[in-house]
């Protein structure tokens, strides 16, 4: 699928480094549960069914183009389906978060995880992929991700949320044959589910290492980095790949070594020091925090400058530091989206 | 009381500056739940009677100095004796951890709080360490610690522990003027609290801002920095004040001009990293990964070495990164304490 077609094509020209009037702009999690639209799909479905039905995951991923004006769309899906096609049942208790009754502790239960082709065991989200496609109508670029082997393991190993992991990081630190061996696993399936998205018409990969700043630096180096690295490196000559390490400052350098061709960075990193790490030339994507989506529009609007200001308008994607929260109001969202296109230098 | 009489005073020459033979080393959370002797006290008192009784506390406090051979004591307390002392609720609920049933949503909500002095309605804390004092008779210095007034008004707002705490962040982003009260009401109180505290007997101030790394460095400096600043200049007059802000490595320079006499650092930034951003002439604390105590012990001897190689052995006191975990094995958490004793540089 060629993205010449795609009419607003300002989020892949940034990706591809080419000049452009204004920073494209979309926020993580944009396809969910500050929008009352889809308030009233959730009570309607369960989780799970919300992402295995291609009509819905396709209404939902369609929703903030429509609503909020954002720049791209990502598809509604969840990271924890990938556990799921290994055969390692994860739940979505409501009001919880995802629960494994089942975690991997021992090298016998990686053994037991399987991998069969994306193509078949994850054909719900290539069939998501399409229905987006056909409802965007080329309009903006669609997203497709996935976590990182690290994240992944966490969820796999813990068996539920967690504020430090200490669960997973212990069966990286007392079982590393083990844990190396799930990391792989997991890469090899994340691979081909992503080239499979990538078939299917997603137009950008990204990576979410949600817990990579749960590590120290050169934990980072051996937990996570080199399956991020694989990943980047087999997905980039299909599509440009971004790579979001939450609380990974410390590895922006090697992430764009590895193989990104833009990287996220949280708010716990000034704009200024962001650049001042990675450079002009690298892209990147981020930072607000989605707590300050809670301020009263105005200050929402000056932040939004400071923080252009401070990435500069090229090389420069606008979004959220981490995920939009459930409680911020649409109108915050929408004031958020439109500060970055009424930026004037 | 004057602290030359001290017998292990590698704690307090370090925090001077002075040239020592090794560096100090203690654990936060070192008196605690990971020791089965407090297991069995936790069975038998609930958590804040355990707090609230004097001879309890000295005993639980002086259980690590015996048992895994630190070279300080930090008194068992809690953080959350504030909020309390302030005429605002909290619970302690197991397994779950902190909960206010009543939290602080309003200036009205504010100005309800009290501020008395912390000598009359926190004098349990001070009668802990007068016992302890007599408890250590002089062995090793003894630390006193508050939690930081953002990291206090965390809980206060959201009413329990919190990924993210974004109601406490909405709260400052949206009524800035009635969050800035309340963080001026807990500092006032807290600087009383710990004066009192050094007047029973404390030989050191810590300062705990668990949760500074969730706000951007802007936020940082306007939600945490200021009040981390008037503790530790009504503190560092008396003894020495450790400034500890988890997750605030874009602060180190601002917390160390604050006046702190040490900082501590966490393991999301290696330690050649600290002492790159401080310089040599600044002590820091820190900065094992707690979770990777739960490595083999060879592992755990070859990381301290690693370690204290990274800091210097000079103005560097050993210490993990946050509290230790429940599930450490005591041989693991004494194989730490010992690698640090056996250094050879």
């Amino acid at each position: 699928m060629p993205t010449s077609k795609i009419k607003n094509d300002l989020f892949l020209r940034t990706l591809k480094g080419e000049h452009v009037e204004r920073p494209p702009v979309w926020m993580m999690r944009q396809a969910g549960r500050y929008l009352p639209d889809f308030m009233k799909l959730k009570e309607k479905y369960p989780f799970f069914e919300r992402v295995q039905n291609p009509e819905l995951a396709a209404e939902i991923t369609v929703m903030p183009i429509d609503q909020v004006g954002v720049d791209v769309a990502i598809l509604f899906s969840d990271i924890l389906v990938i556990p799921q096609a290994m055969n390692c049942e994860v739940q979505m208790v409501p009001g919880k978060g995802p629960f494994v009754p089942n975690p991997i502790r021992s090298m016998a239960d990686v053994e037991r995880l399987i991998t069969p082709p994306a193509e078949d065991v994850l054909s719900y989200v290539m069939d998501g992929i399409r229905a987006t496609k056909q409802m965007l109508d080329n309009r903006v670029p669609l997203i497709g991700f996935a976590g990182s082997p690290w994240t992944i393991l966490c969820y796999m190993v813990e068996g539920h949320g967690s504020k430090d992991f200490s669960v997973a990081k212990g069966f990286c630190f007392s079982q590393p044959e083990a844990a190396h061996a799930l990391l792989q696993k997991i890469t090899d399936i994340t691979i081909d589910y992503l080239q499979a998205k990538v078939r299917a018409g997603a137009d950008v990969i990204q990576v979410f290492d949600s817990w990579g700043g749960l590590l120290s630096p050169g934990d980072y180096s051996e937990w996570s980095l080199p399956y991020m690295r694989q990943i980047a490196q087999a997905i980039n000559p299909l599509v440009p790949v971004i790579l979001f390490g939450k609380g990974c400052w410390f590895a922006l350098n090697e992430l764009r070594e590895a193989g990104a061709n833009a990287l996220g960075v949280d708010w716990t990193l000034s704009p200024e020091k962001a650049r001042e790490i990675v450079g002009a030339e690298t892209v990147l994507q981020g930072n607000f925090d989605p707590s300050k989506l809670l301020s009263p529009i105005p200050v929402i609007q000056s932040e939004v400058n400071k923080m252009i200001d401070g990435f500069g308008v090229q090389r420069y994607i606008a979004n959220l530091g981490h995920g939009i929260l459930p409680n911020i109001p649409v109108d915050h969202a929408k004031a958020f989206v439109d500060a970055v296109k009424n930026y004037r230098i």
